[in-house]
């Protein structure tokens, strides 16, 4: 599913995260049986399952669900931010600004908007990400600011 | 994977959505398998993927990736939330209060917060839902605020 092979970063310590970071993923192409599958298990609504009822929906078209742009992404980012512990969200705002169609390639750019100590345990840092996934045409498909908690040892 | 048959909810027409208005979703049983399989294609984690790795995260044993809570509870609430034209998001602010862990039940509250005419085409409403997405104690395991587009036909 991927048209190149993934290769992990270097893990990360603590002290390695600054405000101002980036990020680059690989890549994930999507097809229409993917979509599809997904939405059968997920999201089973017409424009996600069948190209001809899709048409005539506001997408004109097959569109990804949009948990499915957001697990890709996930799977994409998992490879590409080697947090010490993870990547463990709490809290996330998403949107999406253009629908993920079948042929698209995605990748994520990723960028640390803050770092700071957790209220609630001294011993986890929370910093924040903004995930933007493009598709090949360098279209925004998704916007996602992320609140995650990375232990500290 | 459910224990209660799915009823699909009577279909509504735009003017019978308002403020304050509920619904309550069936239920999904998740498992470890589920949880693995989620988490080899799209968050390929220790903590999704393994019980003994997951006993020394900091969730204390398997939990799954907040991405499939969220991809379960889209299949809880495409069945029992019946807008006109399907459930479309724009946005959307999530945040995981409690991990998703196997075995547990989970259902879907929903809440219409709010219903305002779209900016930008004058043929849609914005409908504002709070979906919360509650385990068999009633623990939160997911809180969903979401911008929906309706069409108006």
């Amino acid at each position: 599913m991927d048209d190149k092979p993934e290769i992990d970063a270097e893990p990360l310590k603590v002290d390695d995260i600054y405000v101002g970071q980036k990020f680059q993923s690989g890549t994930h192409i999507i097809d229409a049986s993917q979509i599809k599958a997904f939405a059968r298990e997920f999201d089973p609504q017409p424009f996600h399952l069948d190209e001809n009822s899709a048409k005539s929906s506001l997408f004109g078209g097959l569109v990804a669900s949009g948990w499915q742009t957001a697990a890709i992404s996930m799977k994409l980012l998992v490879k590409s931010i080697p947090f010490p512990g993870g990547i463990i969200g709490a809290k996330a705002e998403l949107s999406w600004p253009n629908p993920t169609r079948p042929g698209d390639t995605l990748h994520v750019e990723g960028e640390v908007l803050s770092v700071s100590p957790s209220r609630s345990n001294a011993d986890r840092l929370v910093v924040t990400v903004r995930n933007v996934t493009k598709n090949q045409k360098g279209q925004d498909v998704q916007i996602l600011v992320s609140k995650l908690v990375v232990p500290k040892c």
